[in-house]
């Protein structure tokens, strides 16, 4: 297995959580987003999508975050990123759609850029379309997960999963950006939690191979 | 079962799709997005993430499109929506986010309002925002399935599943605001071959209870 990811990239963060978690350990290859080598013909050959993470394997290139996770899950079943319960499995689907369809891409670099490059807005504007879209979805997040008995030590029960591994990489990116998060203790006590763990730990960007200052 | 859905919202016909293939008939409830009716009481008492569909099923309310087929499939299994093998259900999940993450959330009715009404930006720039939007992601999923044997009449072989619920309802989407899909062959394929199908013909915003002109 080989993993293309960016130190920086959310979606690339999460599946090296879930690698670590399963304690899978494939070569790293660096895509750096900002230098644009994502639009490179070399890449765009295995991800036509130009996006990371893309993980290689047998002959094939994976893309999307949370199908390279479904992947992994289902060849290598232990340990379990998502409960054995349909109902449960739903939940914490759910838990992890949330950060990755409803906040995180319209927060993301490209998104970014377009807002600054093509619709002309300034720096304070992209900012505060960022700290909204993080707030709105964060909200939900919150209520969802502070009003459920299901929610435990972590997202889901006292065993760290699926929805960890996205909700840690959305709130690493929500202080790079100053976003105000005192309205979320649920959130900020499971992250605090997760953040403790070596899987977590080994994942973070500033301890990729990649990490810039 | 009982499915919360508006006739317009492009993850319910997502889930009506499903819910046909698969030959599941639940009670169905509307909740009006154009009048706000998912910000009400009544309504984030079940979602808090004040986003439709949700499905209710066993006291429970479960919510965001993808975690709702993944739990239909897991206690409906035929017909199967998902291929068999995992490097194939990795591919069908990826074409899926491709939809899910990378231009649904763009295009949503709340971030087009916040473009016109919060940043000021005219009918015409949202316009155009729309349609780069689209114009980048199905780009990436033309690339995607028109260099792939795996691709048949529909995404994935010669069966509709999972990717196919997700790429038709994007198509109407992409059609109702005039977006060119000239360059779009092999979408178009598949979209046509789907929309012959009564599981589509079914689930279209056009034939459902609360659809208006």
């Amino acid at each position: 297995m080989k993993l293309y990811g960016y130190f920086r990239s959310s979606a690339a963060y999460r599946v090296r959580i879930a690698l670590n978690l399963k304690g899978l350990k494939p070569e790293m290859a660096f895509v750096h987003l900002r230098h644009g080598v994502q639009g490179q013909p070399e890449f765009t050959a295995l991800n036509p999508e130009k996006l990371v993470p893309a993980l290689a394997v047998d002959g094939q290139v994976l893309s999307q975050s949370l199908a390279i996770i479904e992947y992994l899950e289902e060849t290598h079943p232990t340990p379990a990123l998502l409960p054995a319960d349909p109902l449960d499995r739903a939940r914490v689907r759910a838990l992890a759609l949330a950060v990755a369809c409803d906040i995180h891409p319209l927060d993301n670099l490209r998104v970014l850029k377009h807002l600054k490059n093509a619709m002309g807005h300034s720096q304070e504007e992209v900012d505060s379309w960022y700290r909204h879209w993080i707030a709105v979805g964060l909200s939900g997040l919150e209520a969802r997960l502070a009003g459920d008995p299901r929610t435990g030590r972590f997202c889901h029960g006292d065993t760290p999963g699926l929805a960890d591994a996205l909700l840690v990489p959305q709130l690493y990116n929500a202080r790079r950006m100053d976003c105000p998060l005192d309205g979320f203790p649920t959130l900020l006590r499971i992250d605090s939690a997760c953040r403790d763990l070596p899987a977590f730990i080994a994942a973070a960007p500033e301890n990729q191979p990649d990490a810039e200052a």
